[in-house]
C-alpha cells in the first residue's frame, strides 16, 4: 500500500486544520481497502473500485496497489484525470454521446485502455461512428438493468441482442454484461444476469466479464458462477448511509467534516459551520443530516446553505456545547461530500498526514 | 452595466456547450438586478446583494454598477475572492471564530473595507483579540434572529446588550444590526428591528445601518422607518423555488442546467445527464428535483449522483423524448447549483457569451 504515512514529528490535525474541513483517515482507508479486496478474492471476484467515491490518483492508486485490476469511473472527466495521473486500464460505466465527448474518448483510449458501457443502438453507433477507424476496437460492455429501474437494458433477451450489435459493429468488440444491483437483490440480479449470459451464448458471443457493483451487498453476496468483477464504490470511506444499513459500523467510517460551533442562539439551538454546501442534503432515508459522533443525543436536525442547525433529542438539551467547540459529523453520502470540497485533509488517528486536493471533483463532463 | 455582449459572429451556445452545463443568460441577469435595484431604491434602501448565488466577481461589479453600494459574502473565502478582484465594501454576514480565520479577516481589512456580524460575547471577544491594535476599528454588526431560527440573538434586549459590548470592546466600532427574516415576515421582523433599534438608541448607541435580506420579501415588503440596507441574493438568477413561491416567473429565471437524455430504458422512463453532482438533492419542498423547461408533463422524478431520472406525470407517457435530445432544467436552488460548477457559460438567448469561471465556488472557509 502507497499511502502516505504522519511525518515523524508527529503533528496533531487539531492544531493544523480550520473548518469546515474533510478528514480522511488513511488506517481506515487501508483496512477498508484490504477488507474489501479479501471478500472479492474469497468470492472469486476481481475487483474494479469505483473512484467517484473519492475523485483522487492516489487512493485509486492504493486501490490498484491491494489488487485491483484497475478502476471503475462514472464520468469521462473522471478518467481523463486518472488517466493523466498514469491509472491505465478503467472503466466508464456510462453511456457516452455526442461528438465533443467521443472525441475525448478516442483521444483518452491511446494513452490507456479504456472500457465503456452501452444501453441502446443510439449510444453503439455514437461508438461505432467515432472508433470504425481506430488502431483497436473498443471494449463495450452492455449495461444491464437488474432491478434498479436506472439505465440500461431491462430483458436479457434486449441485452444479447444489443451485445451482438456491438460484436457486429465496426470499431468496437463486445466485452461484457455490467448491472448495479438493487440492494438486497443480489441474487435476483445473479439469475438475471445467467439469462442473459446464457442468451449471448446461444447468439454464439463469449462473455469476457460479468460486472456487478455496490457497497451494500459485497457482504450479503455468496460465492457464484456468474459475477466475474466487483465495482465497489462506497466501502473505501464508507458514511452513515452504510452504517445505517448494517452494513459496516461507525469504525468503518474514513471520512467525517470537522465543523466548529458558530452560534449558541437558545439553550436548546446550536449551528455549526457546515451547511448543505458542505454536506449537501441527501438523506439517504434519514430524517437529518448526519452524525454528530460521540454526541447521541444531539441531532443535525436542518441545513442552510453554510450553516447546519443542531438540536437536542432528548430533554437534557445541548448541554455543554459551546461556541467555539469542534465537533466531527459523519455524513449520510460520503461520495457527494468529497465532491464540494477542492482539497481535503489525510489524517491517522490523531495525526496529520498531508492537505490533498481532490483532483477529478466536479468532473461532471 | 458592464457584462459581456455575444460577439458579432453570433454564435449559437447549442453548438458549443456540451453537457451537463451550467447556463446563465445575460439579458435575464440584468433584467433581474436592474429591477431589484428599482424596488429598493423605491423602498428607500441601499443595496448590499449576497454574492453566494453566483460567486462571480464579475456578475459582483455588475451589481455595482447598477447602484449598489458594497456586497455580502458569507463566507470569508468568498471575500477573499472579491477583494482579490478588486470590490472594496464587503459584508462577511457570518461569526468569524478561530485564530486562522481571524488573522486573515485582519489581512482583508487592510485591502477594503469590511464589515462583519457577530450574534455572541464570543465572537465578539475573538475579533476584539484581533483588531485591538488595528488601524482602524472593524465595524460590527449584530445578528438578529427576528424569526428564521438560525444564527442571531433572539431578543431585542440580547440585540442592544451586544451592541454596548461591540462598542466597548477594544478594536471594534458597531455599526448596526442585520437580519435575514423568515419569508413572509417581513412586518414581524421589521417589528422587532425597530424594537432593538430602540433599545440601542436608549443606551446611547447609534444604529446607523439596520440590514435585512430575502429575495422573496422584497416585492412584499413596503416602504417603513426601520430598514436602511437590503441583502438579496437569489435574485440575480432566481429559480424554481422562487416560482412556486410567487416571487417570479420563470421568464426571470437566468439560470438553468443543460442536459443530454443518455438512456431510455423503457417506454416510461429516461435518464439524463445531470443527478445529485449537477444539481443537488435540494427539494425546498417539492416532490421532484426541478423543472424540465418546455415539458410540463415530465418530472425530474429522483437522482442518483450523475443521473437524472424522468418520468411521465401523465398517461401519455414521454413521447418523443429520445437519447441524444438535450433539455433544460429549471433547478430547485440556483445557489447550490452554481456551487458545484468551477466553469459555467455565460449566454444572450440563443446566442454564446462566454464561458465563466466560478471563482469563489467552494470557498467554505
Amino acid at each position: 500500500m502507497s499511502l502516505p504515512k504522519h511525518n515523524s514529528s508527529k503533528q496533531l490535525w487539531r492544531n493544523l486544520v480550520d473548518t469546515p474541513a474533510v478528514l480522511v483517515d488513511l488506517n481506515v482507508v487501508e483496512r477498508n481497502i484490504a477488507r474489501c479486496q479479501k471478500r472479492c478474492e474469497q468470492l472469486g471476484f476481481t475487483v474494479r473500485p469505483h473512484i467517484k467515491t473519492h475523485k483522487i490518483p492516489l487512493l485509486a492508486q492504493a486501490q490498484l496497489d491491494a489488487g485491483a485490476m484497475g478502476i471503475t469511473c462514472q464520468k469521462l472527466g473522471e478518467a481523463e484525470v486518472m488517466v493523466e495521473a498514469g491509472i491505465d486500464d478503467i472503466l466508464i460505466s456510462y453511456n457516452i454521446i455526442g461528438a465533443a465527448k467521443l472525441a475525448r474518448l478516442k483521444a483518452l483510449t491511446e494513452k490507456a485502455r479504456i472500457i465503456v458501457c452501452a444501453d441502446s443502438g443510439y449510444v453503439v453507433a455514437g461508438l461505432s461512428h467515432a472508433f470504425a477507424d481506430a488502431k483497436k476496437p473498443l471494449e463495450v460492455m452492455v449495461e444491464c438493468d437488474t432491478g434498479m429501474n436506472r439505465c440500461g437494458v431491462t430483458t436479457a433477451a434486449e441485452a444479447a441482442n444489443l451485445a451482438q450489435e456491438i460484436f457486429r459493429a465496426p470499431g468496437l468488440t463486445f466485452s461484457g454484461l455490467m448491472t448495479y444491483p438493487a440492494a438486497d437483490q443480489g441474487n435476483e440480479a445473479i439469475t438475471w444476469l445467467g439469462q442473459a449470459k446464457e442468451a449471448c451464448q446461444k447468439a454464439g458471443l463469449d462473455v469476457p466479464v460479468i460486472s456487478s457493483g455496490g457497497t451494500p451487498d459485497l457482504f450479503k453476496l455468496t460465492a457464484n458462477d456468474i459475477i466475474t468483477e466487483y465495482r465497489p464504490g462506497s466501502y473505501i470511506y464508507n458514511d452513515r448511509s452504510l452504517v445505517s444499513s448494517g452494513a459496516v459500523t461507525e469504525d468503518d467510517c474514513a471520512l467525517s467534516v470537522l465543523t466548529t460551533v458558530v452560534s449558541r442562539p437558545t439553550k436548546d439551538r446550536a449551528a455549526i459551520d457546515a451547511g448543505s454546501k458542505s454536506l449537501t442534503s441527501d438523506t439517504f432515508g434519514h430524517a437529518d443530516f448526519g452524525t454528530v459522533l460521540g454526541h447521541p443525543n444531539i441531532q443535525l436536525a436542518s441545513l442552510s446553505e453554510e450553516h447546519g442547525h443542531l438540536k437536542s433529542k432528548s430533554t437534557a438539551g445541548l448541554g455543554q456545547i459551546k461556541v467555539g467547540d469542534t465537533l466531527r459529523i459523519l455524513p449520510n453520502h460520503a461520495c457527494v461530500v468529497s465532491n464540494l470540497f477542492d482539497h481535503i485533509t489525510f489524517v491517522r488517528g490523531d495525526y496529520f498526514v498531508k492537505h490533498q486536493t481532490v483532483a477529478a471533483r466536479g468532473a461532471v463532463k
